[in-house]
């Protein structure tokens, strides 16, 4: 962390004055008082744009699912657990940033019911109904005077369409796509950015080392 | 830790000679590339039994579900991701174990199909079709020439009811009950115990302490 913190404190003050608000991590969708929905993500990639954004001179907010890492030191920090706190925390924070990277895996859906009882073993299957959450980034995207916004596609197929897809549908003027199955939980990772301008690929090197990269491009088309 | 060490090495040898298997942590069943089912188990109760179980003398083999904790100094470590993972790890080792010490919150259900690719989002409704898991414990008490057993049931209501008739149906001497959302977590914790004599109820300790409460009333009933 010393390594990481003497490699950051050199970096160039670019966003000295911005505000950036960063999610990270999985978040937890509870189904009865024992067992939720979940996903791979270990909220590495996300802490260290946080961290790396707040050396580059930025006042950044993280908001973060329940993670096994350390706090970084960011100027904001909030913890949540489910995709509608995650929703609900970056509503409250959104009006004062300038860019928003939502790097956090949320959950797609959550259980349509939560039960209050755990629910008991029968040696039958059993039906989970599952619902919608709220598209977090999307919204962000929609709004009058919206941050700047950088989303983050996990696939494990078809990585360059699915990523261009999400890209136009949530109207994002910058998409970071990588293989979930390479880069989930990993300390390395390989990204393509995808743009106006078209992709741009960085294989594999830490995700801090990746994070200054995007903050870098973000910069450059932000013309900041 | 040193305090932990300092507490726990001076503990009675009375297992010198004994195999206990300890399962601990929660299992998570894949979905797809990215999503899983889990539950709320830390991890924490189990590593303290089995640290503590070792402390006592004990050949103790851990079989862990994926948690955040440091790998505990035992004699064998197992680390596994998914219920059937668990099951085979259990059963690979049993036939040379004295006692069996079922902590883990091993999942009920896994989902009836995983998909290779990606499940994409549609903005519908989903359902989830789950299949149950095999029943670890039933089956280990089940065997011929069993080991001691120990059951753990985390409830959200009835606990005593849903606890005895967990120690019934699978046939355990012994079963450990508690209040899910007290526990699950958490450093301290409450426990009821449940065997043939009756409940035997220890209010809120760390965990390590219970742990040792744990063994030695195991001591006690197999006259160890």
């Amino acid at each position: 962390e010393i390594a990481e913190w003497l490699s950051t404190a050199f970096l160039p003050k670019i966003f000295k004055g911005k505000r950036i608000l960063v999610t990270a991590g999985p978040t937890l969708e509870s189904i009865d008082p024992v067992r939720a929905l979940t996903n791979f993500s270990s909220g590495k990639m996300g802490y260290s744009i946080a961290r790396v954004a707040q050396a580059m001179g930025a006042e950044v907010t993280l908001v973060s699912g329940p993670t096994s890492l350390t706090t970084p030191l960011v100027s904001h920090f909030e913890s949540v657990t489910s995709a509608e706190e995650m929703y609900q925390a970056v509503m409250y924070a959104i009006a004062q940033q300038d860019i928003f990277i939502g790097v956090a895996a949320v959950a797609d859906y959550r259980p349509a019911e939560y039960s209050a009882k755990k629910i008991k073993k029968s040696g039958q299957p059993l039906t989970l109904e599952l619902i919608p959450n709220r598209d977090i980034i999307a919204e962000v995207a929609a709004m009058p005077n919206a941050p700047f916004c950088v989303g983050f596609a996990a696939e494990s197929d078809d990585l360059l369409k699915h990523a261009e897809e999400k890209r136009q549908r949530k109207k994002l003027p910058l998409v970071v796509a990588n293989i979930a199955s390479d880069t989930m939980g990993k300390d390395d990772a390989s990204i393509v950015l995808l743009d106006d301008e078209g992709t741009h690929t960085f294989s594999y090197a830490p995700k801090a080392e990746l994070a200054a990269t995007l903050l870098q491009h973000i910069a450059n088309i932000m013309n900041i």
